[in-house]
Formats: C-alpha cells, sequence, structure tokens
C-alpha cells in the first residue's frame, strides 16, 4: 500500500508542514494539494466540510497528487473516526481529548482488532491505498490526540501512555482560552511557550510526534525549530481573505496617488 | 427594488472594482463578498460553477452584502442569460460577441417586451431584490458584451449600437490570442494597448461603460486611470494558489536559514 | 411501458390539474406528488432546478406515485429534451416556439427516427417506465409547444401543423407581454380571453391538446370549462410564499385584538 | 457584532413568532425568511436538512434578510452545537433535554471558557455576524432546552438552574407521548395545558425564556396569551401540504358544479 | 400503511435476500431496487453516503419500487436510528452492539413511548408509508442487531431479551477479527460456523430473526439452508469492481489470440 | 504536461479499451479508474452527470489514476465543449456530427486561435495536466465526431477532411436507427458492418482514429480485429444491471434446488 509519508518523515526525524481546509470544496483541496504542503488537514470540525458527502470528493482531489489528506474530525466519535479513514484519509486529529480513557477510545476507533476496535470495511481506502490496506493499516493510520483542554494539558502525561497513539496536536488558541491566557494564539506569551514546552517534553519521552497549529510560515518556522515535528502553516479561508484584502488595499493605495 | 449599484458608480463617473469567482463555493463567494469589491463575477464559462445549482447559492452568500453580483455566462445562450437574471444576478457579461447581431441576442435575453424577449418569471429576483422588478428590470440588470474575438474586436462600431447595451468588457487573454500577439494578456504590449484604446474610444462616444480584465490591483489600477470603469483586480483561484505558494516558499526561506 | 395517463385523460375527453415546480428539492416533489394532482412539471426554465443533476432526485421522487412528471425546459434545445425525457419524465413543455420549423426541431428530438432525431439511450426511462419503451415512446411522450410570443401566436396555425405535436400551452404573462396587454396574466382582458379562443380554436381543428398556465383553481377551473385539456392550478413557491403571509397575517390579527 | 434580535425582543418583554424549517432548500428558507417571522429554525432533527452541508447554504440565504437563524440540532451532540453557531445559526434548540447535567453539556458546548468549553473557530459567525464575534458570543447564542420527556418534565426546576441557559422551548407533541396523553398535541388538553403552566411558571421564576411548539398561528397566538414568549406557528412542510390540499380541493369543488 | 414486506416474509418463515448499498447515488439505488432483491440496505456505516443528504434521494429512488430500503447505521446514535425512519427506511442495522444495554439504547430509538423513546415527527415515513404511519410503526420498523464484536457474541443471551428487539443481523468479517479467526469472513471456518449457529440457535429459542452478511449468491443460499431468514447476497461496489474486471480479462483474453 | 496516452497509442497502432460512465456519481468513477481500462468516457448525453458540477468530482476520481478521462458531451455546444476539456477531460465524443460545417464548429471549439476559437482560460487543465497545458492543449486533446446519423454517414469523406479533427466514433445503435437497420447495435448485421467498413475505410485514407461503441468485450476485441483503434467495451450501469441479474438468479437456482 501506498506508505504514510508523514510517518516517514517523522521516522527520519523530519518535519513536515501541513495546511488547512476549511473551504467546502474539491476544487480549493485540489488547488492546495498542489502547492507544496506535505499534507493537507480537512477540518470537519470547525470548517465547513463535515461529513463524508463533501469530504469525499476533497479526499479524492487530493489523491491526484501525494500529498498526505488528514482529518481533524468534529469530535471523538469513533463512527466517525472509521468512515473518515475509511474514505481514505490516512490519519485523524481529534479534538478535545481530556483523559487517557478518551485518547483510548479515539485510538481504539483506528485500529483492528485485536489492538482496537476498528470495524471492517475500508471501501475506499483499500482501492486507492492498495489491496494489502488491511495488513498495514494500523501501522500506517496516523492518530494525533489535540491537547487543546484544561483537562487534556493537565492529564497529557497520562495521555501519552495510550498504547498506539502517534502524537499530540496542540490547538494554541484554544488551548490559550483553557489556561486563562488573555490573547488567543499568542506566540510569544511565556505561560503558552511553556506549555508548548511540556507537550514537547512528554513527546520526546514517549517517542510521540508533537504537532502544532500555528496559522502562518513564520510561526510554523519557529515552531519546527522549537521541535515541533509537524507544523501548520496555513488555513485556506484565511489565505483567501487576506489575499483578497491585500488586492482591495493595493488598489486603493494606488488609486488614491 | 434595490438598484444596480454598478450603474450608480458609472453614473456618477467612478470606477468600480470587481473580483472574479472561479471556485464553486458558497463559502468563498461570501468570504469575497466581505473583502470590499465593488462588485463580484461567477464565472460560469472558464470557473467551476457553471450551473445554476452551483450559482443559486453563491449568489444568496452574496446577497448577504451589498456587493453586486454578476454571471459571466458560458456562451451567448438566451435561456442561460434569463436563468441568472432570474436567479438574482444584477449583470451579465457574455463571452465571444462576434456581431451586432449576436449582440442583439445577448441583450434581447436581458430585457422584457418590447425592448427585447426576456421571458416572464423573475422568481428570486422579485423576492431578493424587490416586488417592483418588473417596472425596473430593463433598466437595472447590466448587460457587458465581451470583446475578445478578431471579428468582435473587428465589429465594435457596430456592435456599440446594440440598443439597449450598457457595455463592453475586454478579455485580453483571447484578445491577445484573436489578434496573434504573442505574449497573452501583457498589458505593455503596444498591440493590446492600442486596442483598449480603441474600445475605450468607441464606449465613450457611445456612453457606453468599458470594463476589462485585469488579473492585479496594479494593472487594475492603471486601467482605471486609462479610463476604464469597471476592472477586476482578482480572480479567486489565483488568489488562493498565490497566497499558498508564498506561505510555502516563505516558510521554506525561512527554515533553510 | 407505464402508459401516459395525461394521454389517456386527452382521449377519454378529460381535463388533467397540473402544478408547477420551481422549488429544486426532491423532498418538495414528492410533497406534492401526493396532493392529488394529475401532473407536476418541473419549471426547468424560470424555476431554481434547471439541470439534471437537481432534476433527477424530483423525478425519482414524484416516480414514488402515479402522478405524471413532465419537464418545462429553458430553451429549444435538443440535447436538454432529450436529456430530461431520457430521465424518466413523460413530457416537455418546450417555451417561446415562434414558428413551425421551431416546432419541428422541438418534435424531432423527442421522436426518435425514423419520425425524429432522438439519440438513443434511455437509460432511466427504460428502467422506471418500462423494458418496451423504445417500442412506445414515440406514442407516449407528450410534446407541448407554448405559445407565449408574438410571432409564435401569429404562427400558430402553421405550429398546429407540425407532425407528431401532442398540443400547445400557453403562458398568459409572456404572452400578454407579447401582445402589449398592460396587465399580465389578467384572465379577464378581452384580448387574452380572445387569444385563449383561438388556440382552443386550432387545437381542437386539429385535435391537439390545450393547455394553459393559470395559478390559481379558480382560474384552472374557468379555464377547463372553456375547454382547456391541460390546467396549472398551482405553484410551488407561491403556494408556499402566500401560505407563510396568511399564518403571519391571521397571528398579528389575533395578537392585536 | 449583530446583536440577536430575539434576545432584544425578550429583555422587552415581546414574544417572537418562529417557523419551522424542515425542506432541505436555500430556496424555501429565503422564501420564508421574507414571510415576516421574527425568527426561522433548521430542523435537523426531524427535517431532511440534518448536516452542514445542507444547513450551510439555508443559513447564508436566511442571512440575506434580517430574520434570526435558529438550527435544532438532532441530539445532545456537543459537535453539532458548535458546528450549528460557527456556521452562524444565532440560537440552538436542544431536543430530549432530561436533567440539569444533560443542560449543562448542552449549554457549555455553546459556551466559550471559562463559562463552558465551546471551542474556537467561529469561521462564518465571525464573517456573518461581525468581526467582535468572540467577544459577545456567549451572551448572543440563544439556548433553549427542549422540554419534551418524562425526565425532562420531572426535572424541570434543576434544568432551570443550568447556569447561562437561555429558555425552554416545549415540545407537546413528545410531551403528550411521554406524559401519556392519548392525542398528541392537543393543546385543549387540560393535562398539556398544566404541563405547559408549570414550564411558563418555572421560567418565570428563573427569568427563562419559554418557547413553545404551536403548528398554527391561532394556537400560537393562544400561547402567547398565556405567557410565551417564543411561539412556532408554520411549519414550511406543512404550509405546502396544506396550500395544496386546498388547491386540488377548490379545483374539484368549482369542477364538479 | 404499506406494511413491512420483511417482517410479512418472516412471518411466513420464508428467507428475504438482501443488497449492499456503498455507493452514494440514487441512480444505483433505483437500478438495484429493480434488480429482484427483497430488501436494499443503506449502507451508512463503511458505506460512501452517511448522511440524509445523500440517503434521502436513494430512499426515493428505492421507494419508486415495492422493495424494501433498510439503513445499517454508522453507530449507535439515537439520532440518527430516528433520522433514517423518519425519512422513510423501514428498518435499521445497527452495528457493533455489544451488551443488552446497547440494544435496548438502539431499539428504544425506534419505539414510540411508552415502549421507547423516539421523538415524533416521522415527516417522509408519514408521506411515503401511510397516514396511519405513527399508530403501527413500533410494529413495523424492523431492529436488528449486529453481532459482531466479542462482548456481543458473549453477550448474545442477554442481547436476545431486549424487548421489541427484532433480531441479529451477523457481521462475520468482524466477528471472525474479534474471534481471532485468521481467515476474515470464511464460511467454512469451523470456529466461525459455529459461531453462526450459536447466533440460529438463539434466535430460535427467542423467536428472532436471525440474518447474515454474505457477499456471494452462494453463500447466502447456504446460509438460508443453515437457517437463516435475511441473507445479504450482493454488495454494489464489489458487483460492479467485479463486472469491469471480468470486462477486461474477457477483452485481453480474446485479443491475446 | 501529462501527455494523452489514447493519442501515444494511436500512434503505437494500438488499440486503447473504453469504458462508459453514466452514473453519475465520484465513486463509481474512481473505482472504474482502478479496473485496467486505458480510458474512461463520461457520456453527458445519455448518462446522468450532464453538468460539470457532478463531473468535476468525476474527473477528479479519474485523475488518482492513470486513465485518460474523455467526456462524451450532449450536444455540438462550443461552451460545454470548451468548460469540459478545461475542466481536466482529455478528449470530447460529440455526438450527432452531421457535416463538415458542424464538426469545424465542434474542433474550432477545441483549439486555440490560430487553428480554432477555443477561449483561454484551462483553470483545472493547467493545474492537473501541467503548467505548459496552452503550448501543447491543441495537440493533446482528442476530438472524435460521432458518426451515427444518416447525414454524417453520407457525409463522412467531407467531414474526414475537418482540419484538426481527430478521428470518428461509430454509435451503433443510432447509426442502425438511423439506417432503417431493424435491430439496432447488431454487430452481425451486414449493413451495419458495412457501414463500419466504410467508416474504418474513410479513416484509415484520411490517418483518423476509428473508434467504436460496443457494449461488451467480445464485441470489442472483434472490432479491434477488423480495425477499430478505440473500442468501448462496457458501460457501467449494464454492469451492475446484469451482475445483479446475476446475483438474484443464481440464488434463487441454488435455492430451488
Amino acid at each position: 500500500m501506498r506508505t504514510n509519508r508523514l510517518k516517514e518523515l517523522w521516522r527520519q526525524n523530519q518535519t513536515a508542514t501541513n495546511a488547512w481546509l476549511t473551504i467546502p470544496s474539491s476544487w480549493t483541496a485540489e488547488v492546495l494539494a498542489h502547492a507544496g504542503f506535505d499534507a493537507l488537514t480537512i477540518d470537519a470540525q470547525h470548517g465547513l466540510a463535515s461529513d463524508l458527502s463533501a469530504i469525499l470528493p476533497m479526499l479524492q482531489a487530493i489523491g491526484t497528487t501525494d500529498t498526505v489528506p488528514l482529518v481533524r474530525v468534529p469530535w471523538n466519535d469513533p463512527a466517525t473516526h472509521m468512515r473518515m479513514i475509511d474514505g481514505g484519509a490516512q490519519g485523524i486529529i481529534c479534538p478535545m481529548i481530556n483523559s487517557r480513557e478518551e485518547a483510548e477510545q479515539f485510538v481504539g476507533a483506528c485500529r483492528y482488532p485485536p489492538v482496537g476496535y476498528r470495524s471492517y470495511g475500508p471501501l475506499r481506502a483499500e482501492l486507492h491505498l492498495g489491496s494489502d490496506y488491511f495488513q498495514h493499516a494500523n501501522e500506517e493510520v496516523l492518530t494525533l490526540a489535540m491537547i487543546e483542554s484544561a483537562d487534556g494539558y493537565k492529564n497529557i502525561e497520562d495521555i501519552a501512555q495510550t498504547p498506539s497513539l502517534d502524537g499530540f496536536y496542540v490547538g494554541p488558541w484554544d488551548l490559550s482560552l483553557a489556561l486563562g491566557i488573555k490573547k488567543m494564539g499568542d506566540f510569544e506569551d511565556p505561560q503558552l511557550l511553556n506549555a508548548l514546552d511540556k507537550v514537547l517534553n512528554v513527546a520526546a519521552r514517549r517517542s510521540l510526534m508533537a504537532g502544532v497549529h500555528c496559522g502562518s510560515p513564520e510561526i510554523a518556522a519557529a515552531m519546527k525549530e522549537k521541535g515541533f515535528h509537524f507544523v501548520t502553516s496555513a488555513i485556506d479561508t484565511n489565505l483567501l481573505k487576506k489575499a483578497a484584502a491585500d488586492v482591495v488595499q493595493r488598489y486603493q493605495d494606488l488609486v488614491k496617488k
């Protein structure tokens, strides 16, 4: 089967860059799949494509390239985890993991017995990723637990011991909120940086991948420098919004002169 | 009814800025409707939303703001013109107008008798734009004929005399091709600039609006300076493509150092 | 195959009632298919479902009942006629027929050679209506030419002689416009009534079915009385719009007291 | 940001009227948004639009007017609550709340920390309702717990004490079933009226808004009189169904004579 | 109301054949509804139509024939069970039932009080299946609990005593995995056959229907022989995949010669 | 850019096999793209995906493999030809070409000036097939004119001289109808075989590719033998229909015994 390039990069101690897809369109997914990111994550929680009807064509569009497709699911719901990886997603980012029990429920849904309790039926995964999918799926499907709540942060050592969990993904906006940090997602806030260090630390000790939601290439590069192996440097809607604002501004500036 | 702000701007001798929508998504349409453009044109010819099923939700999304929605139809087909303005588009940009006869077929489809032959049934137009839509539609629906073929360019004086036509819209890429200009859409090419002058000239003499497809705010500002009253300064897919490429480049540059 | 109940009613000299579907939803189509109309016409011209992607599920929904589905196509375009009847529509109402030549183009697209030039491939028609569809399709597909333009009205005698044409469908709103009648769709206007008489007259002489767009059961009943055999007594959007206005009004009246 | 007009009306001790959307169509949503109701509730439980793919265009269509859009979610699922308000719904009606614990889970999902545990990412809410959405969302998002099960009714005093809950919404059909009342939704049944009184009573004591599903303007007006501040006077499918039945009946009556 | 033919067959001690729908298309659903199966099950777990937006048109397409539509839901989620039967599914197959408590949660969601806790609002069910739907729904909606996990298999006697449960549906692939059988879905494996016997045995003693996922007519016939009353003999994607492979193979064989 | 493998095979004097897609689903398109055909043709004429909204995700799904996607357009409409190749189709099969004039209109729409009059804007073609698309598109886009009407057959010599036309595609069902052959698509009928010979003959003399619609691998192999270079050996709906019928038959045969 097609191996999971994110896992390979991780094994080679390299950092992968990711973009976040919130636009429910197979066309923008295909455009971004050609842009040079290592992975694209379809955000089914806060993004506007949340069910398989909308996500399947996006997975197919990404599948025309070598970019690795992940899904950030809406919630820790086993049926959704299974549906997305059956549909060909090569990994799941699960929001709001608060405890090891929740982490086990998450990871279990992504692993076939006896490791977990994933139900059998990898319809598109088998077609697209390879007919030997079943043999390798437990190794190849990436599972990242989001650390973004007060409980999740507090219980991170415990969560880290979840068998077969691949790593963490920090949501700095929600984590800021949860820790009572005044400015959300401020990567210069000492309290947030301290929290990121703790995540990196735990991840390193347990040989887990550590990822983080950044929102700009500058922060992403800084986070890579800090030790993260999976950094999200762009969000599609924001790219479009900012690019459009720039055009309007540049036009107005030129015309005013 | 809601008056056509593009016509108002034109009457006030002001230039309107426009963005081009090729992504088939009501979400990106809504995002761009908030960006500050005067108008948005859904491109049903080369864009990926070409039928009303895809275009209706885009028109609704734009309708949550004051931005004026236009449709660039796929071809000079009366049924399509009517469907788009029935659906609430406030104007039509019709590609590849080659002759006055074609222009009359186009404009006639957008005007109720006795001016034209538009069929009655402005379902959404009436709901969204106002219950007195029928009384004002012939005045308010903008009709722009694209000048982009060798024949169209040759026959522009004749086309300009089409009764009830509102203006021209130049497609410099196709026009370059048609005129045998080597580099498409090169706004420094003397032959193209000459052609643009001719269009402006004819438009001025016949009191028609002149619009032009630009693709960047810099060119748009230059074209405004030149005398165009409707300038397209951005294309959604290109904005996204370029913004994504920038992120990847900036990240790689930062990481390399 | 399933015979066309509209043709049967017509042969039995009975009048059929029809409702007009402008809402692009298979659910409202199914609701109306249970309401007791003899036929439902999906309006692909002024309605909001105009392509097969939207119309197919509506045809399937109507197909759960015995109600006869027709499509009012957007324009006299052979490919569209064929696509809709391939999809299982049991008849086509074609707008803006201006001449016998146009009528022949329309009817020919609905008849297999040697009668017409319909292309072979009745995918869903054969599945849904019966495996002997091909043998009977030329007889069973209803073709109604809309008389609604000045030219169409003028040329009605000629149009009536189109071989294999089943009948007329009058669009009184467009016809009013075309004839310069001040108030559109006024069924008490003598000029309009006169025009309707002429249509009935020609139809009777040529043994053609005559249908008319009414918009209320009262007018529909009057038109039946007058001699029409196919009367459209309701338009879905208007039903909903009026019913909602009634609720708001009744509530406000009750609350004010 | 755009303030929640339902909350304003409530603060001014006025009653709001609401219609219920079960048709999965952005077009019928837009039609009803123009009808004069104060609010429209998209029914994602028993209605036919249940996921964001279908609901987003409906929210956009309602967003072309000042009508307030709510969503009645399918179940007390945090991810769904968040998705709908991220998508721009200005309130959530949550079915089958049986206990204070369930109410807290519901309301918590609609409030950012430290009040609740809503995850950050108000993509469309911020665009459509205003860039200061985050500052005001906890105040502005309306949360109504449905009282419709035996347990919910029994525990209403307890549920009423849920911090940050805005009010109740009674589902008289399910409540009738739950209380063993023979005829469902009979607003003359003393047992049901008694239950409604109790809800009003508890709501008044805790300064909560009380809403009720009515289904006709007559009952809605009576319920307003009784003290409810949010009354649902119409259901789209039923409006259409009844209007169509009326047309068929009126036509048949006229024709029979 | 339309009675549930699967229940009738079961009462007459006859075996029903079923096909599995994984293709998210109302067209292929209609094609298979004409093929001669007694029932069609839309697989919303491993199949590619998982939400009502995709499933509604499939239910409508099947509703053009007498074939009985079921839904295999993604998970034991009450809201989903209710949504699918409100949408007109005549039965639910619920995956991964591990205990009587889970079975009760499942069945309760499909029964109106006082038997269960199904919420009232059978919008399409009432329209399509009959206006007396509410009176008979508790009897007519088929509920099959999947036995496919180690726990479910262990607790089958207990599950069998769930009031109002109609039967079991064995998922031999998942059950093989759960029982540690090396080759999945091998109907000659003694351990699997033994497990099937146990299911049949328990079902017979409690007068429950026993169904099984087979995947070929040969196995289905063998399972009927064994005593199962509901056998799935085909999966749409597999039919298509195999038929296409056959064509390619036959062509290559012929051409090589 | 990605070269057109069909053209390569043709240059190497090899025959390509094709399957016909009538199911409007990106999933079945992806399944068939893995089956081993050289090309897949989306049938937008008689198939159920006819507009770009439905066809784009199918093109993307096929684009996950090396299979070449073509579109059989509904009609000789320039806007449609352009839209499909802009969307990434690598060739167009145009139905009902009756004359050289029609053939020129068809081919011209697929060629940029000065060869033809294709409008510039290859949005997805450029992204998917390569950034140098424009330089090579005139060479790489395959254009096949269908010979299936009496006029087309009569004028084939003339049609063959259309500059830049790549070849013919015979529709034997329509051609049988047109030639008055009693049994449609009978590949043993001498009159049909004679017509096929004529097509092959003309094609050979003008160095054009000759393709033919077959419907089974046996006929396809025979047609290859005869000299055709592009043979359609399967139609998706028929594959599914027949495979399902086989299952039902085999089951019934086994059970009867």
